[in-house]
């Protein structure tokens, strides 16, 4: 069989490298051009060490002459460049976009958390979500979902899938600092972030949850109320989030525990942890899993479901790879790993 | 002048270790016995390095003996020893409990959540709560809040005192991993915390729910539910707490605000940040602050209120010799920095 | 064809959890026994919940029973423990010990750093050294070399194999913690270890110094001394080996660089970084590289060679199969990856 | 007694924080105009926010007429900066540089690592050393030691005091990402330092080398050759500096300690600590302290000396009050802790 070719813009970024270091491990992918915007004509050791096969590939500057005649696109840039760029490829070619520019359906959601014009919206990038498997088959186009929402939609969905939460969610959520990109702004300095927790867009201000809201709401079959604070930690990668919601009224664990064991069951990346046994980050360190508990606090009378997934991994890249196979009609898993590197 | 004398009892963990670091520097304390269990007979010097003036100092075993005759006995004591030791000191002893033993007012709480009988109930040291300051004046036994009840607390007393919010509270908070103590387990090592975010005594089963609830109920005049999830952050020190309440309906962004403002006002360790600037627990390394902030998220009408604390500081050691400062009639700042060693 | 079955001994351990995290991403090999100490009886997902697909395989205690009737045997043992499960196993079995039992050629460097009689001497699993390879073509029993010495080894052969170093070197290492195994011990809390460097072993004391010496002297055909200086890290994984040694009379630059280029020719685990840009031990994170630089310090007369491993992959597990993948005839690189897991 | 009146010249970069740290803790300063460069207009609060007292103060620009009429003015600014401000600032003002410029004695030295024009030379604010704290008694002006020469120098001039090592001194040191500064680049961000070490600067190219040199060779009346490697260590603060040289003739481990503990007798922030015992970063963490160790490699014939210091309090910050309150004929501790906040 011939392998089909893929080009990655954004080759420079965190996102970008993940993609690219899993990639380097797919046996039906091979890897085409890279591209960069003001790292363009940089050899890709010197920005990503790690990928060593590919130390001595240059970076070409982002354009659609560089990225077509590819059989996938992988986009990972600024929001709100991918809609110019998917126009010149053509319907042949699979664009898999990490941005954010075609994951709300909502065109006014995006209007008033972007401030900018609706892209579009186009298939989304979590197959363990109700009918999105369906939607990824054959398709050309797929929206990446941010990281915070693959790991709040994974961990609460399953409740609302059965019925048992109220609509209204409490999310607080730590992420590693390679959630925030590669830019180098003084606050996400090493000095800076070792030993230290902080909390930023707190007040519903976050972007991320709109993308939140339109996933549970869905699932719910009615509007989900979403409080979400996100807090920075200090380590490179992973997301922990902490999310509760009312049970519903006669709830019971066990019904709670069933409602789950169905949400992940014959799910390839989902893993229910044993009852007691709750997840770390570091056990997804580069792997597509997402892990899941869930208690029920019965004296709060709430619903505390939690995931451990790696923002760059399933919250990203390997989302974004897992998509493209089903899009291609490939295994779901190939050159995807459950196994974290750890300790 | 002459200086009061302290026994510290549990000199060779973390909250004895802090509480040394604090009264080296405080100018009307001199440090009398240390005393250790396991640790008994060994330099100090290769217990705690920091602590340099006392490195030759000896522990000494745990016991009234030991501990008579000081004018304050400091107790970091795993739950449960401490009734046996005060008994046998008299009155005139101002004991300062860093454990648990004597925080709740509430027996069968105790019962529950310890599961052994109630020791009793002791002036609570969190001075900024109402009511507290003026019960530790003149106090002979003080019990020091939990770590966890003193972030959250101070985080939501403004809100309850205030009656702007819902009496159902959701509570994230993390941790530096020096909360667990110094006792050698394999979840704490080093290769385990670092790079990962994890929970713990998920589902409302954490001791220091009961003493929070108790805390904001006081404060509220009603009884508050709590829906409390501690996760551990890969760093040493400091916790973050991020709390949530529905709103009552018709408040406001300006009445929160104000409501913290009053709260904060004339704390000499309460620091309300200014609007948009959120707390981080490297700011407070050291210090015996706990930085505020508050926001009101309008769509899903809950106020968010966060709070960081150095654990070890505001959360014990620092509590606990702001407190004994009240009970002596000392200035209640003797001692303790506001200033975080940062970055 | 049929997959050789591999037991593991010694699964619950960091060098356990990196050999299994590698054999599951292994083509031709099945995972048989896994054996523990004081682990036995539990399940895998509690002691490594990164290996998920691993989860609910239980540990069996360790012994010759157990290990018998596979085609590999991996040891993961304490020290002094190899000899004995080695003897019941027959000739039929490649067994693999990461274990320091049979590292050392000579019986009084053994007996002198490890206190107890010599149990012998294997192939020496570190194919990059000279005639290593040829020696673990179709070996039956595998001594894997130490993480500092795989690292040091590295980082200083090419110089003393072109002969253009003195026999003095001195080494000062880094290791992340996992270097120092699970078993729980105070010094290395998370709460130790985090935002602290610290060195241990001084002064020539630390085991693994004649295995440098056996190595490095073998490459120069004299003997090498060797002033190594360990120390402790806040990571996880990864070591960063920085080597010198007075340059021989009219040592070039160029010559030196010469020499680094040829070692590192046709091996596809070393990597010599272009000039200028130096290892970082990030980018060797979970891969089976290792990252060379070197340089000469002309005022001081020094050669300055640095090499970056993943202590747990190159420095044990990974050199582990490497070196299985040698004796079976495999082709040397099947199951590892030269690629990191970055950021 | 009326307090002085202290200015801080780049008061928002890591070296100005800490100096202020230190300043509102010390008895006799009070604090004046607090400058910065881009950052000039904003509150403190925002840049140092664990400085909480000084919130509110505003950052003004720097320039001599802002620094004119403060009895101390600290200079935290690039190289090459202070010689103009010096200049304009009279000599009743007492200037204390942390910057490179007036450290070095000889101008090819400046010249050949710096590129510019050698601007002069100060008292050397490194009392320890033989005659510094003698030429710092008085003094208008002094010359903050980099942070790698104080952690360097005062490791190894026992040794070089005493005659009892060779000149060539091989030093390895690992430092906090602090000591790269609060300028925003790639390679600092928390994402690319957590879980890493790396070196840089390597084969004597790092500018502090030839202060180094200097330093060592002053005490040992002959020319000591340096080859100083610095490493990039994961944590925010310390710096542990690895230092060797061959033994002399002869030498004996008490002879080496001996030389050691007539060094350290009677310095207020020297400790060396018992044998056996190796001194880690975190013990130093805000305190001025430096703590050493030292060994004598019998096999290899070294010398081993290891420093642990705070690079931003006893390497920067803590070194400057230090020499300033010499200069002042205050009591050389005023306001400097020996204890370091740990764990």
């Amino acid at each position: 069989m011939v392998a089909m070719r893929a080009a990655v813009a954004g080759a420079s970024g965190y996102a970008g490298g993940e993609i690219l270091r899993l990639l380097l491990g797919h046996p039906e992918i091979e890897i085409g051009a890279l591209t960069g915007h003001s790292n363009a004509g940089q050899r890709l050791g010197a920005l990503q060490p790690q990928l060593y096969p590919l130390a001595d590939r240059v970076l070409e500057p982002t354009s659609a002459e560089v990225l077509a005649g590819h059989d996938v696109v992988f986009l990972a840039l600024p929001h709100g460049q991918s809609a110019a760029v998917a126009e010149e490829l053509g319907e042949s070619t699979l664009i898999v976009d990490c941005g954010a520019d075609f994951r709300l359906a909502d065109a006014a959601d995006w209007e008033r958390y972007y401030g900018s014009p609706h892209a579009g919206t186009w298939p989304y990038g979590l197959p363990e979500l109700p009918g999105a498997r369906q939607a990824l088959r054959g398709a050309r186009r797929i929206a990446v979902p941010g990281c915070y929402p693959t790991a709040v939609s994974l961990a609460l969905f399953p409740a609302y899938a059965a019925g048992i939460a109220e609509p209204e969610a409490v999310i607080v959520a730590a992420t590693g600092t390679s959630g925030a990109g590669k830019a180098a702004k003084p606050h996400l300095l090493g000095s800076e972030v070792m030993g230290s927790m902080s909390p930023y867009g707190v007040g519903g201000v976050h972007r991320h949850t709109p993308e939140m809201i339109q996933n549970l709401s869905a699932v719910a079959g009615t509007r989900i109320s979403v409080s979400f604070t996100p807090t920075l930690a200090p380590m490179s990668r992973g997301i922990l989030a902490t999310c509760s919601a009312k049970a519903k009224p006669g709830v019971t664990a066990t019904a709670l525990r069933e409602a789950y064991e169905k949400a992940v069951a014959g799910e390839p990346f989902l893993r229910l942890l044993p009852e007691g046994q709750w997840p770390a980050t570091s056990a997804v360190y580069g792997a597509n899993s997402a892990l899941l508990q869930v208690a029920l606090d019965e004296d709060a009378g709430r619903v505390i479901a939690i995931s451990a997934i790696d923002n760059l991994t399933k919250g990203t890249a390997g989302g974004a790879v897992q998509s493209m196979n089903i899009a291609l009609g490939l295994p779901e898993e190939l050159g995807l790993s459950t196994i974290g590197v750890a300790p």
